[in-house]
């Protein structure tokens, strides 16, 4: 199996884009990619998209994006995976090249939620649960998410605890470039602001945003950044299944994989990327992925201890919550992130002497996760 | 890179299922593929999925059929690519192997279309055009392909030869198991069926059907069913920027690039799956995968040289036309009829003696194509 390296990086800053098209989006975060590796001799593309379907009336995505950034012609594969879509999508691309079929692949995620109606958003993410058995109950993604916050208060932790997972966030996206909301944001106001399902609060959710992320993979040589490891995973779709919702299985068995691909154990993370699209949900996440202790990770939070300069650097440039969480681009945004800091190109949000560094993107409520591990070479 | 074989074959009939969810479908082909290949012991899975986000209103198709299948945690993906969606998987799944990720592959496809409202297939179908560019102008897929029709009609052949692609496709599902419908049509009464789109008439179009259909990939040993050659490509989305819209550009291409990774010329294909939702598009394709000289598809159709004893035996089950055309599942039944042909389990379709046959899957208007080139092992 052959390493893969990340070569390229384009970012284009998560906001609302009333006047442009999706394809657009793309097509920057492209260019910015190609021009970073210094090549546009791409052989294949990977696109991940969650909401076409739903948002654009667009189906066929791969080939519309390979049309878009003038490469007709290009193997083009579209990759969804609920708000998973990047993390998969980014797992296949490695696989292009791994294999030996792609010797420059790009993988880029877009998606555009500013101008559609906000339950199209709404029943858009809950479509990423079964229709037969949940879904069709007319539960929300906050609604689920709100089941696991109450049951981890009631065991854990204080609201408060909880919600400094996107304080924290807040704190690490001033001055990210790319950030939806580079602004600081106080616990104080997070507690005050509207409940969005009970107990979580609307600051703790991640909001509506536009965005295209895209990067270039290619093997691996000796400096650059490698892709150490990189596992998907499933679990069952419905919380009534699992023998203990607040244990996120799938990101467990994803980590388990690539960390044992990568060779390395949680301890030896400098910097994680996790999928705090509600607070809770990054929460148990930081605890799935082994970084943190079971119930002991909002505390740890609330104590500073994923700060940049904490225990276990985490969401370095905002988040979900700040940096933004363009549904299926998310997952690209965060490996493009640890890549960043992996390069020592993360500017005022770089963790110095970062070696080794993880991405954690879900779909559903952790029915599927990628986990992708990146390691700084030479 | 590691060389991949087909173990494992399961197929259910395309029709209506007025009274089973998608997930059941999914289901029987999936456990009809491990009992086929003697093994449960898949290690990923991917799923090829057109339009469940419009159909079922269901994303993060993947994960569910993981758990409908009982198999919560391993890793899901699930692809789409219009109506190559099949075909397209089936090249992921082939890296997934060749790349030393996986050692036990499921790739199987689904749709279930017949229990929602006819223009809610309409619209699903010319959502893989783009929407900014063509889609808007409300013209159906139909009517973009009756353009093509129109075209060829005026240079190369007549309406009738053009409609010997359907009827040669009924000929060859008589008594074929999983065929949607399997019986004779002649050309008299496919030319007698109401006008769809002009000059292309409704018994020249695949029909609205439920399938599923799933294989099991494997790294191949000395005998068996082997991938030889396995390509995605695309091209242009709009017709209108095609040098010579009759020329399937993406066919070609993904042609050209499976035969040379097999090490065949169109001459050693001994049996053809190709995308014949409409006559023409069959057609068309027949031409661009090299195996008909351009312009001579239709006639060579016509004097029944693409009968089981012709010199190119295409959709020898009955193709998307009387076989079914289930959407996403569509490409991965193509792909399992080769492999049946070459284990020389075909029955009453057999090809004596099939020693290489390849499954051509189009998305859009042939803005994407993939073509999988299989061979038979010792």
């Amino acid at each position: 199996m052959r390493k893969v390296a990340v070569a390229g990086i384009g970012l284009i800053k998560v906001k609302e884009y009333w006047d442009r098209p999706i394809g657009s989006l793309f097509q920057e975060a492209a260019y910015k990619a190609m021009k970073d590796a210094g090549t546009n001799k791409i052989d294949s593309l990977y696109v991940a998209n969650m909401s076409g379907a739903l948002m654009q009336d667009q189906l066929n995505m791969g080939t519309v994006m390979a049309d878009v950034i003038a490469k007709p012609g290009l193997p083009a594969t579209r990759i969804e995976a609920g708000s998973a879509s990047g993390g998969v999508a980014f797992h296949e691309a490695v696989k292009a090249v791994a294999s030996g079929y792609s010797d420059c692949v790009m993988v880029g995620g877009v998606e555009k939620m500013s101008d559609v109606l906000p339950e199209v958003v709404t029943s858009s993410l809950v479509m990423s649960e079964e229709q037969e058995y949940t879904a069709y109950t007319g539960v929300t993604k906050a609604g689920l998410s709100a089941m696991l916050h109450r049951l981890y208060l009631d065991i854990y932790a204080s609201p408060e605890e909880v919600g400094m997972m996107a304080v924290k966030s807040h704190d690490h996206a001033v001055g990210c470039r790319h950030a939806q909301y580079p602004f600081k944001m106080s616990i104080e106001r997070a507690m005050a602001s509207p409940m969005e399902a009970d107990p979580i609060r609307m600051m703790e959710c991640s909001g509506i945003g536009d965005g295209a992320a895209a990067l270039i993979l290619v093997p691996a040589e000796d400096s650059g950044v490698e892709v150490a490891g990189s596992a998907v995973a499933t679990d069952y779709c419905s919380l009534a299944q699992r023998d203990d919702p607040l244990t996120f299985n799938a990101v467990k068995t994803a980590a388990d994989r690539a960390y044992k691909m990568a060779g390395v154990k949680p301890s030896d993370i400098n910097l994680a990327e996790v999928h705090d699209d509600y607070t809770i949900n990054g929460v148990l996440s930081l605890e799935a992925l082994g970084l943190v202790e079971q119930g002991k990770a909002a505390k740890l939070v609330a104590e500073q201890g994923t700060a940049r300069d904490g225990k276990i650097p985490t969401n370095t440039m905002g988040g979900l919550k700040a940096r933004g969480n363009p549904l299926g681009a998310t997952g690209i945004y965060q490996v493009a992130e640890v890549a960043l800091q992996l390069r020592g190109a993360a500017g005022d949000q770089q963790i110095e002497g970062a070696e080794v560094g993880l991405a954690q993107n879900m779909g559903g409520i952790a029915s599927i996760c990628a986990v992708n591990v990146l390691r700084r070479l030479a």
